[in-house]
């Protein structure tokens, strides 16, 4: 290549993207890492409601507001700034990696031809997601195995979304809608609720979170036969409970499964017949496997049974249950 | 309730219990709210490495350092301590709700007769959960669809966990694997990869993030036919990629699927025919359901062609298709 002379070589970093995630959006939930990078930036970029929760920090600085739908624009014009050795902070709300800037913005440099070891140094600041904030905001619903899926059609063709509901209403996820509903598209949370209707109790607890940790916070406590009557918008998140998730006292709590081993429903932390504090349930992996392979039944019927695909199944009475080491274990 | 005097009337609290979640572990991903939260704190209670992470910020402090398998009992440390009108920090790395805390210590409180109207407070301090921050250092794995699964099977069934596996990875999510491996449990990697290899393509990109942000910090990337032979551990988080996800220049990006959209691969923002920016895509959920009531197709046959359940797709025919607004739309 033909550098110029006023280009550094390669491995000297001028410019600088740095894609921030800003978290629920109050000063006292930035990073101090996220506080740093904005102070650092001589360009911040971001979407106009992003701007105003940071106003303050921004001051005498180059700000672009973009709005919602030039996603691809901001990382172009964060590029043309890093370029000139400029140091910008792409902003987002909540992670700048879960439906944020840091795709968009990857698929831009790549495009442009640009490589880890070019003079532009990218860097992404994590931050607390919509679900992590809604979730500590309405009590406890993801002490288990979640999903996030968003129901925005806009870039996703909608059999792949409904796909996806089915498959994870039916695996007993707690699930976590992004992008729920706007003034335009109001169909897409009632045809999720019809989804999930085909697997989980109409009752299954649902939170709506509102703009939370931000002034106009509201939090809305519903069931899934009544979520569509809810007030949901472009700036809220719906988490729908899984089958053991309970509402008591105005909390909503997924049991991350104690009872499945402990007596904890008589108080005591003494652990059921058959049970080990540290080590795998009975019906952990290895003693389903032994149970399955001396239980004498035909793949079929136990695929039935443990609502799991006959092909798996076949495969695990192949397999040699394997030994179990003696070291304790994480209790999660 | 007879009260003695030195119990504080309903309405003033006393004592409180803070569920901390310290993002990844290093003082600049603190959030402003998570290290005040610990400074107020009079007792600290959290696993012995969590503890180190925050050691220069809990001096003064009484320090209660748990094992593993003890999150009853910091539990019932934190009740016992708030109840005497301590300030107590329950601390977690990452967010403190997912597989985390809260959840063990909203079960412990219900147990012993807590209700948010009384003498003791509780606060959630949200932070960014290990899913977040391995995702920052790996590039943009999150920027679609994507779900998290404990492989731990200490305190939920093996048959639960698989049925979960091969659901997300036949619909296609990203997938964080919490608690992949440890030194005793060994095998529910392999079952996990057995069963993604049912739906993925073997060489699906897969990142393995060990001590995120942290001294020993290891990450390697790797393909899901080969992730088994990778180094994972008790620390590790495994992300699964979905059929999209690419590996460039050292770095995993999901993408969000503006190439279904705009003529990317051109470098142009110019829409494709039949496109429209700030719209549902032709195959959204309205042009969707028009196009499948106007092709004459039966029920059974659409199910299988677009992979949904027959009872939805014979809904979804019945249905009116909803008009839709003209309100632009966030684009994502």
């Amino acid at each position: 290549m033909n550098a110029p002379e006023h280009i550094a070589p390669a491995g000297v970093k001028t410019g600088k993207i740095m894609l921030v995630g800003l978290g629920p959006g109050s000063n006292e939930h930035l990073t101090a890492r996220a506080r740093a990078a904005i102070a650092e930036a001589d360009t911040i970029i971001g979407y106009v409601t992003y701007i105003r929760l940071v106003a303050d920090l921004v001051e005498g600085k180059e700000v672009i507001k973009k709005s919602m739908t030039e996603e691809l624009d901001r990382a172009i014009e964060a590029l043309e700034r890093a370029r000139q050795g400029k140091k910008v902070a792409l902003i987002s709300s909540g992670d700048a990696g879960v439906y944020g800037m840091a795709g968009p913005t990857f698929e831009v440099l790549f495009q442009a031809g640009w490589t880890p070891d070019s003079e532009i140094e990218v860097e992404i600041v994590p931050g607390a997601s919509a679900l992590n904030t809604c979730a500590a905001l309405v009590g406890a619903p993801l002490t288990h195995d979640f999903c996030a899926i968003s129901l925005s059609d806009l870039l996703t063709p909608w059999p792949t979304i409904a796909r996806r509901l089915d498959a994870v209403a039916y695996a007993d996820f707690v699930v976590a809608l992004y992008n729920p509903k706007s003034g335009r598209r109001t169909q897409q949370i009632v045809e999720a609720q019809r989804i999930f209707l085909r697997h989980r109790d109409p009752k299954t607890p649902v939170a709506i979170v509102k703009s939370g940790y931000r002034p106009k916070q509201r939090i809305e406590l519903t069931t899934l036969d009544k979520m569509t009557e809810a007030d949901i918008g472009m700036l809220s998140t719906v988490l729908i409970g899984n089958s053991n998730t309970f509402i008591q006292h105005g909390l909503m709590v997924t049991p991350r499964g104690y009872a499945n081993k402990y007596a904890v429903e008589e108080g005591e932390r003494n652990t059921k017949d058959g049970e080990q504090a540290g080590r795998s349930l009975s019906s952990g992996l290895n003693g389903w496997m032994a149970a399955i392979q001396a239980s004498g039944k035909r793949a079929a019927e136990l695929a039935a049974e443990y609502r799991l695909p006959e092909d798996y199944i076949a495969a695990v009475l192949q397999a040699e249950v394997p030994p179990e080491g003696e070291e304790a274990d994480i209790e999660s």
